[in-house]
C-alpha cells in the first residue's frame, strides 16, 4: 500500500535503524483495519503460559486451539499477533503471509514462586526469522531485583534482532521487591517504565493503563511542584507517551484483566484521547465469544481511527 | 510402511517444522505394535540415574544390564526406548535400526539435596545424532525456582535439535517450592505443565496422571465457574490433552510408581478414554519379570489400539 | 490482504521451506496490481552494472538516479524491485515498506573479457536482511566452464537465505563455451536452464523467451520423437514451465532487449498464454519516458491478470 | 521390524561407524519389498539435471512432476529415493516418513563443456538433515584430471555426514582424459572404481555393469596371469563385488540407458547372480508408463529376492 | 562545527547506512579548508608501494619520511590523508585527532608481472579501527580478468567496514586484458567504472580524468545517438558524476602523472566545472617542494570552493 505521511513521520523517528527494521515497522503499521493511521491494535496470546490454560481459555474454549487466535487476529483486522514459540509454531506455516507475527521471546508462569520476578527466555531471534516474524517481543519487570539479568538478556536479543532487521516490542511491567502493589501501576512508575523501555532500544512499548497514584517520594515532589495532571486516565496516558521520547516512540496500552465491554471501551477512549498509539488486547478479546470479540476489536479500532 | 490418515493428520499439526523433524515423528509413530494408530507406548529407563540402581533394578535384576531394556522395548513392540547417555551408548550400536531411541538430555539423582529442583544436562544433540536417535528427551520441573535455567537450557537444545531434524519429547513434572506435594499432580497444575511444554516447543509431552485436586486458587475459581469436570481420571486427562493446544500436541502419560497390574490397567483405560496419545511406562514394565512385562505392555497397547 | 486460493496453492509447492520463506514469497505475490493472482511483474535494474551507465540510462536520463526506479516500481504496481547492492542502498531507507526489494547478489560487467562467463558475488545475505529485502537474486550461466564455482557459491547463499526466511530468485541465462550463440536461447537449452535452477533450489526462476531452435543433438531426437511443439512462443514457454517441476516452481520471463511496444506486448501475450507466472521487465520499462513506462507495465500486468 | 541375520551381518562390516550411520543403513535395508534381505533397489532421479528435462521426462511426461517419482518409489516398494536438492525439497515435507530419501550432493549438466569432468556440489549435509534423509549421495569420476578436487570435496562431506549419522552412497563412474570410451566400463576399471569408492569411505557403492574389456595394460597382465573370469556379466560383477572389500561393502549396479524389458531383466539376473546387492534404476523405471514401471521394479526385486 | 545544508544533503544520499558511517563521512567533509562545502581534497601517498621509493620520493626527498606527508596534509588543509598500512602506522599515533586517516587496504607493486592486474590485500578493517581511521580505501581494476576476486574481496571488506561505521573510498581504475591502453581512461569506461564502484557500495569514488575517447562499440552507438557531449574535460566529468547515481555519490578525481602547475590547475578547473566533488592529489603535491605543494593545494581548494 502507499505510505501515508503519518507512517513516514513515525518511521523518521527511528533514523538510526537499518532499512530492514523500518520495513518491518512499516509492515506492522500498514496491516489491518488501522493500516496507514500510525495506530495499531495487537492481539497477544501468552496467557496460556503466563496464567495457565483453564484460566486463559475456559471462558471461550475455542481458544485452547492455537489456530483460533491467528484467525481472530486476521478476521478482526489486527495489526499483528504476538505469542510464545509454541503457539507461533502451531500457526506460522498455515498463516504465512496473512498476519504479521511477533515472537514473545521470554515468558513466565505462575507455578514457580520467585522472590524477584524474571521471565525465562524461551525463544531466539533465529526462531523469529525462520517463522517469518516482523518483530520480537520481550517482557521486562522494572522494579525487580533481577533487573540486570533481564536488561542484559534483552540487550543481546535487541542487538541481534536489529542487525537482521527485526524491531523489538517491549512489554514494560513494573513489578518486584522495589514496588508496592499499587506502585506497579502508579502514574510515575508507568511513565518511568516507558522511559526505560525506550532507553533500552525498544521500538514499540507496551505499558499498562496508569492509575492515579504516585509511588516514588522524589517523583511526587516534582509532580506536585509542576502540577503534572494525573486526574484522568487520558492525563496519565499523555504523561506516559511524553515520557517515551516526547511521543517519538510507539506506546501502546494493555487492557489488563477481562472486564465489561462498556467499561473497556470507555477506558480505550481515554487512552486514545491521551495520545496512545494503540492497544494490545488479549484476554478481553479471546475470552469473549468470537462474534463479540470481533465486534469489540472493531469498536476499539474505530476509537483509535477517529482519535 | 504406508502412512495412515491419522499419522498424516498428526504430522499436519507440526507444520512449521522441517521435514526432518516430521520424518522422525513419523518413525516414532510407525514403529511397533501401535504403528500407524497415532498412539504410542514408550519404554523409559532413567530410574537407575534418578533413584539409584538397587531401587530400580533389584526387583528384577536382569535390569541391571542395559541390553535387557533395549531388548524388552523391541520384543514388547514399543514405539521407542528412552534413556540417559550411558544406557544408550551401551546398546545403540547393537540395536541400531531395531528400535527408535530417545536420548534423555538431562537427569537428576537423589544424592544431592537441592533447594530448588533442576536436572543436570548430561548429553547433547550431537550425541543423539551419532547414536542414531529419533529425538531428544528433557525434563522440566515447572514450579521450581530454577525454572528459568531449565527453560533456557531447553531452548538451546530444542532449537539445535529442530535444526537437524530431531523432535523433542518433554517430561513436564511440576515440582518445587511453588507447589505443595499434592499440587505436583493436581489437575490444574498438570494441565498447566502440558501447556508450558507445548509453548516451549515440545513435540511430545509426557505428564503424570492428574489427581482430583486443584492447587491454584485462581484456577479453582475457573474450574468451579465453568464446571470443568475433574472427578474421573479420564475427565482430567481430557482437560490436560485439551490444554496441549486443543489436542494438537502428542500428550502421553507416565504410569508413575510401580503398582498392581489390575490397578495399572484400569488407570491406563481411563487415560486412553480421556484421549491420551499413549503411555510411557518404565518401572511398571522393567521391574516385573520379563514375561509379565511383555504381557503387561501388550495389554496396555491393546487398550490404546482399541481406544 | 486476505490470501487467495491461488497464492495458497503456489505456497503449498514449497512445503519443505520454513514459514519465513513462505511469508516472503507471499509478500512478493500479495503486492501491487497483480496481488493475489499468483502472477508477478518485477522491475529489475542491474543494467548499469551489467552494460554500463550510458547504454542503460541515457535513453531516459532520469534513470541515472536510483530513486527513479524504486518510485517507478511503486507507481506502476510491480510486485518487487530487484537491483545490486549500491542501487538498493540508495533507496532502501526511503522506500522501506513501500515495495518488496530483491538484492541481486552477483553481477557482471562488460569491461572484463572472461573466457568463461561468471558474475562476481557483490553482496551477501546479511545485506539483504539489513536492507529489509524479501529475497535474494543470483545469476547462473549454465553452459559456462565456470559452472561449478557459480553453482557452489549459490549453494551457500541459498542455504543461508533459506535459513533466515529469504527465498531465492534465480536468473538462469545459458551462456559459455558449451553453447552456440543461438543455443543460448534455444528451446531445449532454456527449458534445461529452468530445470537446473529448480534443482538448485530456486524459488522463482527467471529465463529468457526461448527461440524456435533446438541446440543439443540428443535433445533434438527427443523433441522430434515425441513431437514436442516449439513453433509458437507460447508452445516453448509451456515446455519451459513444465520443465520447472511441472509448473510447480514460479517461472517468469525477461523481455530482453528494448523493443517496440506492440512487438513487446505481443510477446508478453504469448508468454502469458504459455502459462508463465509473469515477467521481469527492465530496459523495456525504465528506458521509456515515465508515462510510457507506466502505461506499458500496466498493459503487461493486464495481460497476465486476464491470462 | 525385527532385524534379520543378514542385515545384522551386513551392519557388522561397518563396525567403525557410529550407531547413527548404522541405524540409517538399517532403515535403508529394512524398507520396501526387499526389507530384511540385505538387497536393495533404489530409484534415483537426477537425470533432469544431468541430461535435461525433455530427454528425461518426455517419454513419460508424468515425470516432469517431482511427486511422481516419490510416489513411484513408495508404491513400487523401493528401498529409497535419491535426487538432487530441488526434487527432494519438492517432496520431502509431503512424503516425510514414507520413503528413505538420499540427497544427491553433487550434479552435472550437459550444457557446459568441461575438459575434465567434475560435478558441482549443489547441496550440503545440513540440507540432508533438515530434509530428513537417511544418507547423502555423491558422484566421483575416477579418471578425471579433476580427481583430487572431487575426492577432497567428498572427504569433507563424508566426514561431516558420518559425524551426524548419515551414510554415503557413492556413484563411481570412471570418466575423463585418463580413459578411453570403452575404458569407462571396462571390467578392470569398474572394479577399480569400486575399490576407490570403498577406500574413500563409501557405505554403498553404485557402479555400472562392467563390459568384457580390460583397459589398463598392467591390469590386463594380471587378469590373464591369474585367469580372472570376465566372460559373463556375472563373472565381472563378481570381480567388482570382490573388489569392494571382498563383498563387505554394499555394491549396487545401475541399469544405464533405457532398454527393452527382456534385455534389462536378463542383465539384472546376471548382476544378481554375480553377487550384487541390488540395483539403482532410474530411466528404465520412470520413463516407462507407471503400470509398466511398477511391474518392472517388482520383477527386478523378485530377482534379487530369489538370488 | 555546525552542519551546513550542503553536507546534510550529501549525507541524506547515504540513508541506508548506519549513523557511524554518516558520522565518519561528516568528519571527512567537515575538516580542513573545504570544511562544510561538500567538496574535498585528499592527499594520498601510496606511490612508494605502487611505483617504488626513488621514483616516488627522490624528487622531494623529505617525502621518504612518513611524517612529512601527514604534516603536509594537516598544514595544507586537506580533508584527509590516505596511505597503506605502513605509512599510517608510522604516523597514526602522533597525528591522532589531527587529520582524518584513510587506510588503503590493497596495494600493488611494479616488481611482479601479473597477466591480469589485481592488488594484494595488505590491511584489514580492524587495522583501520585501531589506527583511528575515518574510512577504508580499496582499488579495483574493472577490465581485469581478476575482476571477480577483486570485487569479492571488496564485498567482504565493505560489509565489515559498514558494520563498524567506516565508509569506503574506492579507487576505480579500469585496466586489464579487456581494455586497450586508451580505453583505460576513455570517457565511457571511466563513467562505467564510477557506476560499478557505486553499485559495489562505495561511499566515495575516485576516478581518473576521462579522455575524449569512447572505447566500447556498444557505448559508442549510444553516445552518438544521444549526442552525449565529451569534447571538454568538464563535459566528460559531468557524465561521470551523473553515472555515479546521478551525482548522489561523492566522486573525486586524481591528478594523474606529475605535471606543470598551470596545466594542473587548468585541469582542476575543468574538473570542478564538471561538478566533481574534489580532487585526490598525490604526486603533484608531495613531489614538489613543501612551499610549492602548500601553494598548489591551496589553489586547488580555492578552485573547488569557488565552483
Amino acid at each position: 500500500m502507499a505510505m501515508t505521511d503519518r507512517v513516514k513521520q513515525i518511521l523518521s523517528w527511528y533514523g538510526s535503524d537499518n532499512p530492514g527494521v523500518k520495513a518491518n515497522l512499516a509492515r506492522l503499521m500498514n496491516t489491518g483495519t488501522l493500516a496507514g493511521t500510525g495506530k495499531m491494535v495487537i492481539l497477544p496470546v501468552d496467557q496460556g503460559f503466563e496464567h495457565g490454560p483453564a484460566r486463559s481459555f475456559q471462558p471461550n474454549p475455542e481458544g485452547y486451539d492455537p489456530e483460533y487466535h491467528a484467525q481472530l487476529a486476521v478476521d478482526s483486522g489486527c495489526n499483528a499477533y504476538a505469542a510464545p514459540l509454541g503457539f507461533l509454531e502451531a500457526v506460522a506455516d498455515k498463516y504465512a503471509g496473512q498476519i504479521p507475527l511477533i515472537l514473545k521471546l521470554n515468558n513466565s508462569d505462575t507455578l514457580a514462586k520467585m522472590d524477584q520476578p524474571i521471565s525465562a527466555v524461551t525463544g531466539c531471534v533465529k526462531d523469529a526469522q525462520r517463522l517469518g516474524c516482523v518483530g520480537i517481543g520481550y517482557t521486562i519487570y522494572p522494579g525487580s531485583g533481577q533487573r540486570n539479568r533481564m536488561y542484559e538478556d534483552l540487550r543481546h536479543l535487541i542487538h541481534e534482532a536489529k542487525d537482521v532487521g527485526l524491531p523489538t516490542i517491549l512489554w514494560a511491567y513494573p513489578r518486584g521487591a522495589g514496588l508496592s502493589k499499587d506502585g506497579e501501576t502508579a502514574a510515575d512508575v508507568t511513565a518511568y517504565a516507558a522511559q526505560i523501555a525506550a532507553q533500552l532500544g525498544a521500538h514499540v512499548i507496551k505499558i499498562k493503563p496508569p492509575k492515579d497514584h504516585i509511588e516514588q517520594a522524589e517523583a511526587k515532589k516534582v509532580f506536585e511542584k509542576y502540577s503534572i495532571p494525573t486526574k484522568t486516565l487520558s492525563d496519565r496516558v499523555r504523561h506516559c507517551v511524553q515520557s517515551a521520547f516526547n511521543g517519538k516512540r510507539i506506546v501502546i496500552f494493555s487492557g489488563g484483566e477481562a472486564k465489561g465491554t462498556d467499561e473497556l471501551l470507555a477506558e480505550v477512549k481515554e487512552i486514545a484521547k491521551g495520545g496512545a498509539f494503540g492497544s494490545i488486547m488479549g484476554r478481553n478479546a479471546f475470552q469473549r465469544p468470537r462474534p463479540e470479540a470481533l465486534k469489540l476489536l472493531g469498536d476499539v479500532m474505530k476509537i483509535f481511527k477517529e482519535a
